[in-house]
């Protein structure tokens, strides 16, 4: 008998949806590691991940400080424990005392602990200087739930030209347009220029708005700053003009900044928030803009992504708009708490003098200039290769370098079906046992080809990861030369 | 100037959702409490929030063994703390080996860890004594992610006669017709039969099917067992009717069985899954249905609803659809780890003989039994008031009294622009303290008024509330009458 959900009757948007990072690579790479397992002889011994922005697994060590806070908030027995340190059981209890019955197991309100959205807004004041209303910070499962509400809410029920026009960046985090396939947007792309280290000009901006012009009712823009895959920090004229653009064009600016803490040339390349951009700019613009910022536990130098904790913070929202979107989130209860938790710990870690204070700011250095060193030997090495040119990693956790395939690869690809891209990312895999994400799952100009890899790994071993790379993408370019 | 996002231009479907159990009245006791705070007399020194099951902020204890193995697995440090049982230990390093980089700061699988799923199934086999495919389980941000999933999944782009019809319980969890409007689906009312202790009969769901005809395809019916808001445990044969409905109609069934483990009667009034059911009716069914089963740590007897732990037990669906469900999942990476962890701690707790035992039999059993003593309290006591009556409480953690309001009182509620049952808890919490949630926010029968209860304060504020509430309801009457 039939079924009575066939791909005929669900919803037509899930199945446009698409997530390249978790696509048919990484499903492969799982299987390879399970044959490595099984005793399968190949020519690499271990499966290296470099799909994914996820820290933790590739080695990095917590922060002492934020799983001692998040262990006390979940066992208080340990309040006990003469080896937690002080500033983390003050911690501990100040958050449990915010919680009903004293307990992470019960439900925050649906938009956080109240102290932890203040925490967020005196980080967020710091930071740039401007005050930021606690009210008009709420916290989510990560910044994907922010992410996915916010275009949730934008989308219209209407078809064709009816539809909510997002503009997001090629290349983008395909949670965008996954999140826009699911919910019926009208994608609306803008390409980053790779010859100006994928910065972008308020005249690409215009052309991609002008290009869909009668398509849909364009109503957002995203900006990832940091950029991911990308790896820029974008300088402040340009911030300047997209703010510029997003007011005249009447477009809310959803600035995607999660990895504001991975900045590893500060002089040269500085990180600003657009909030605080858009301050600098005066009231004229201060005032429009309707801003959403997003910011995670995930990335940073922390690197919790189990955790689930992320903030989002509005600007110049209606009032009335702003009390739907909270109402919306009422019903899925509320965030994780121990993310929560981390956040808080996070958003307010140790100060000068604290018992925590100096084995907080090593182990948070030591990450992040190990992510600064491997931002520099990722760039060395893959600009080392012939057929191949990568931008420097300016920020966050990814370099994009592009490949120039010769047309034999090429064919060889559509001859199995695959993006040229993919068919190199997977031959790498089935060769080498390095798993990267083939840029066409990010997007990408066309007839141009790249891979996201992520600079995660020790040192020791992004070192081996380059080296695999470099002996495979010289057989490779032979192969197909 | 005008906004971009106003109230005309945002997705209207988020408009309709309504999530009455953190509504206006909840607004209402936190800013009573406020005013508590501050000072304020009134006839009361506290608010009561009878009004969200949640367990711990009534001041339920955790189940020490959940707790251990999180505050383990969060600082694995513990390990070697003396005073942390062995059987704790080794849970939480079996979990820790489970996660990439063996941190909980890592990104699980979409789905949820292998090792959750493996002991979810087995969980699911004991308790049925039937084969679970640990493949079939994906683990979620608490049951209500899943939820939200499963109904946007059958969800259509269609409008108007195409749109995917729902059949949800009236009165309901407000979950469903939430999310039902924020998914456009349209929702097919079926009335529980409060006469016969909320039973509800194939007739019924006959009627309501019929009355939608033509206008939408119905895929789903929804089943809450035990009962939310309404407290009953289904009779076996009344689930095999719903089955046989659901196969002969071509509809999913979604089983919400979160409060599987709250059940007072065992003996008199004996719960089953869904699952079970459909296999002691042999294969011409339980190959037929397809059956979701929703799971959650925040309910039972250890209440953790701030780790967002749950999970769904799909049966016979489409291995295609189920394929596009797995991958819609993946866009938002994965769920909390320490729901996770907690969830397993919860499916595979400590087996007699192991040194958390036998705590782990008294916690549980001394909240299953104040419960079950609640139930009853609760019961006896709105029983016997003069104009109120109220099903036993068979299970899950609420009681729905029906109010048989006066004509005055009814239109003292109109005068005010109040749904009746809304402004006769809205004077309980004024005068007395007191937060329930009114009947109007879970739906009933036009022209009945009930509320909502929860049972969960202790045995000795139960008794309080509900002598506040007797204070209150026999002064309302005669003022009304």
């Amino acid at each position: 008998m039939d079924k009575v959900l066939t791909l005929d009757s669900i919803n037509p948007n899930m199945i446009k949806i698409e997530y390249a990072v978790r696509g048919p690579i990484v499903e492969r790479a799982l299987q390879i590691e399970k044959e490595l397992r099984n005793g399968d002889k190949k020519s690499f011994s271990e499966v290296v991940k470099c799909n994914i922005g996820d820290c933790h697994a590739t080695g990095q060590k917590f922060i002492t400080f934020v799983r001692q806070v998040t262990a006390l908030a979940t066992f208080p027995h340990l309040l006990e424990d003469k080896s937690f340190p002080e500033d983390t059981k003050s911690k501990a209890k100040d958050l449990l005392a915010a919680c009903s019955g004293s307990s992470v197991g019960s439900y925050s309100h649906s938009l956080g602990l109240e102290v932890v959205r203040r925490d967020v807004s005196k980080y967020i004041h710091q930071r740039d200087g401007i005050e930021s209303n606690w009210e008009n910070i709420f916290l989510a499962c990560g910044a994907t739930e922010a992410v996915k509400m916010l275009l949730e809410m934008i989308s219209t029920t209407g078809r064709d030209s009816e539809r909510a026009g997002v503009m997001i960046p090629i290349p983008q985090y395909p949670l965008y347009s996954a999140t826009n396939s699911e919910y019926n947007n009208f994608q609306i792309n803008y390409y980053l220029d790779e010859s100006d280290n994928w910065s972008l000009s308020a005249d690409e901006l215009k052309r991609a708005l002008m290009s869909v012009k009668g398509q849909c009712i364009p109503k957002a823009i995203v900006i990832i700053n940091p950029g991911n895959p990308t790896g820029q920090v974008l300088p402040q004229k340009c911030m300047e003009d997209i703010i510029k653009f997003a007011v005249d064009n009447r477009l809310m600016l959803i600035a995607d900044e999660v990895y504001q803490q991975n900045v590893y040339q500060p002089d040269k390349y500085p990180w600003a928030s657009f909030k605080k951009v858009l301050f600098n700019m005066g009231p004229s613009y201060s005032g429009k803009l309707e801003l959403a910022s997003l910011m995670s536990c995930s990335k940073g130098y922390m690197g919790e992504c189990g955790y689930r904790g992320g903030y989002c913070e509005l600007l110049n929202f209606d009032p009335a708009v702003q009390a739907q979107l909270y109402k919306a989130l009422s019903a899925r209860l509320c965030p994780p708490l121990m993310g929560q938790v981390a956040l808080d710990a996070i958003v307010n870690p140790p100060r000068p003098g604290e018992p925590s204070y100096s084995l907080f700011v090593k182990e948070r250095d030591d990450v992040l200039s190990a992510l600064k060193d491997k931002a520099d030997i990722t760039y060395s090495a893959l600009n080392s290769m012939p057929n191949m040119s990568c931008n420097p990693v300016q920020g966050a956790m990814y370099a994009f370098p592009r490949i120039h395939l010769p047309p034999k690869a090429i064919q060889e690809a559509k001859r199995r079906g695959e993006a040229p891209d993919f068919f190199y990312c997977l031959q790498l895999l089935e060769e080498k046992g390095i798993c990267v994400v083939p840029g066409s799952g990010f997007g990408q100009q066309e007839g141009t080809y790249h891979f996201r890899t992520t600079i995660l790994p020790s040192i020791e071993k992004m070192k081996y990861v380059m080296k695999q790379i470099e002996e495979f993408h010289i057989s490779f370019m032979k192969k197909y030369s």
